[in-house]
């Protein structure tokens, strides 16, 4: 089996693993508990806390706040400060925002919301001057993520960051950085972020833990009320396994974020021109530069994705075509529409996303293998003058 | 080490943890993805989705939604049907709610809301008289637990189901089951409750996963939106290893109820006998009938609950006093509080809460080390004319 699609969900770590075990046996107690027993749950839970905070750069342990998922701390950090700043109603974002985003915006217009969906050029790129003449007295929220999951394209959030305190302090911030965490540097503490959510199953923690780091100046509101949990903020016992397995999963990420950006690049960068060398009707659908590590977007043109898939999890290989949280639907990704990607190839894309567990000998046979993929797949297409063109070109 | 806090946590069963492995290793794929290689993670999850069915008693397994945690379900449960009903801005519940439901309505009341809180009396009962006079008009949601979580007292949700859909249709009804699911039977389609939340830590699953029954006639709106997990009603990759922990866990819940209801109450009510025929100062918190069958409350008079525990945890015994959730602070527990606990025991009150892994043996030891630790407690207390006539009686 070749896992390259990473970008949905990762592998644990054996080394998480490990050390998740212990809380789902012996050490089991609830660390809010007052016995001498529940030591041990509530300092890993501690000692998480701190990690995270060296993770992400941000000064105290104290911004960072432990949830169930990336969507959860998008939710949270969404209607959070929404929530104190209730004057306000105008929200910036971009049209290329993972669905969990997207999607709470489309609840809030219906709550009263105006949302500007900013938007990309053709390698995925964003206008910052877009965001400037957007941007407004009555703007209560900009939302724009760090790297795209599909693309992989990095968003200058720290230089968004200084644009938008600079017209006002009131206008918070919010960076969705899922797909950042783990593959480039981030220092909260080094810029104006006011939050920023992330996901543990994005870099080799399980499914089911995320975080959501709290500028201490910003306002919000918790979305799970209840128990004095994390600070009064997010109600519900601590999934203590989970919680330490992210916080060792974030210390191994960190120390490997040179491998992540020399070795897992010098692989994807291999695999890409591998396939856009050996295969005639490849193209590349993002920025060649600019991009996190991992990532690698191909549009096949004239085939479906869906049969590219198909055919690559027969060889045992796992890619996608666009978001896993959107699949199952027939459209074809919001991503790649808004970059404008050329009807020919929008249906055929696939996304490849490695990890530092990826190796030379998977990128081989895939490279080895995309070749005659594609010539069974175009055979069978509808589009045969169209292809005989490429295969002249 | 002698486990009695069971209300607070539980240990996860080895076949739990057992059945979780697989999706904390190998069989990490996302369950929406496209690929073979997310097939048994799908399966898990759809799989583990009928177990809570059979073990909710639930019609279909669409009404079960996976949740990270029982205040989540509360959340999402409460937050969501209110959204669905915005006319109507009456809630009624009780004063012996959990914390995380507690304090969703108070963060309510500062939105509008207003709430009325029905009272109970000594031995913990609701007077269901005082609900029928509150039921309203405008009545949105009647929210009661099904089992308070510090007595383990019982309340007749199944009436007051009836009692409210009796009255109005649209007033909505949900019942915090954390305490009861798993230590006695529950059938959500025998009964006309819309919304039902359970959390997985209290019956041996781990932190960190929790259901929601929606009944279908009942609207709701997602806490969490994004993706289209859960049938879009709830966003967020599915935590895989948890939600087939979850269904093992709620088929063996399920099949031991007899074991619980026979066993667990039979060293329940030893350990209560045993402590309140040795220990002088001891007093019955609760219910003698109508409790779950693992929890008992005990007062001891005229003596520093934290002391007690403090004795209790240097004997490897955990128990607690009040909610794991609220621990930490020093106010007596609100629920002793409204049954009216005499003030000289309100402050020395020890909740033990079995499970189906304690024994006969730790029982004992309990029962055994009890007068010695209040003989050493008593003789401290400021309180010692009073502590001569209990002595004496």
């Amino acid at each position: 089996m070749i896992y390259l699609d990473n970008n949905a969900t990762t592998k644990v770590d054996d080394k998480v693993l490990e050390e998740m075990l212990p809380y789902l046996s012996n050490d089991y107690a609830n660390p809010s508990s007052m016995y001498d027993f529940a030591k041990k749950p509530a300092e890993a839970v501690k000692k998480a806390r701190v990690q995270v905070r060296d993770f992400l750069g941000a000064a105290n342990e104290k911004e960072i706040y432990f949830t169930s998922c990336g969507s959860e701390s998008a939710n949270m950090a969404i209607k959070g400060v929404l929530n104190c700043n209730k004057e306000k109603k105008h929200i910036i974002t971009t049209k290329v925002e993972h669905p969990c985003v997207l999607n709470t915006y489309k609840e809030l217009e219906k709550r009263g919301y105006e949302v500007d969906y900013i938007g990309v050029n053709s390698t995925g790129e964003l206008d910052i001057n877009e965001l400037k003449e957007k941007l407004r007295k009555d703007t209560a929220l900009v939302s724009i993520m760090w790297a795209n999951n599909e693309t992989g394209v990095i968003y200058p959030v720290e230089e968004i960051a200084e644009i938008i305190k600079t017209r006002s302090n009131e206008t918070m911030f919010f960076v969705d950085a899922v797909q950042a965490a783990g593959k480039i540097p981030i220092n909260v503490k080094d810029t104006q972020i006011d939050l920023l959510g992330v996901s543990g199953h994005k870099f080799h923690a399980p499914k089911g833990v995320g975080v959501l780091y709290v500028k201490p100046s910003t306002r919000i509101t918790p979305l799970i009320n209840g128990g004095h949990q994390e600070r009064g903020m997010r109600a519900g016992t601590e999934n203590v396994p989970y919680i330490a397995g992210l916080g060792l999963a974030a210390e191994i990420a960190q120390n490997a974020l040179d491998y992540e950006l020399k070795e897992v690049k010098r692989l994807r960068d291999k695999l890409e021109e591998g396939i856009l060398k050996n295969v005639f009707n490849a193209r590349l659908n993002t920025s060649l530069h600019n991009r996190v590590p991992n990532t690698t977007n191909i549009g096949f043109e004239y085939v479906e994705g869906e049969l590219i898939l198909l055919h690559l999890s027969d060889l045992g290989i796992c890619a996608s075509s666009g978001s896993a949280c959107t699949s199952g639907s027939l459209e074809p990704s919001h991503v790649l529409r808004a970059m404008g990607i050329p009807f020919t190839a929008l249906h055929g894309s696939i996304r490849f996303s490695l990890s530092r567990f990826t190796t030379e000998k998977e990128i081989d046979y895939v490279i080895e293998n995309m070749p005659s993929i594609m010539e069974k797949l175009t055979k069978i297409s509808p589009f045969q003058d169209e292809l005989e063109i490429l295969r002249r070109r």
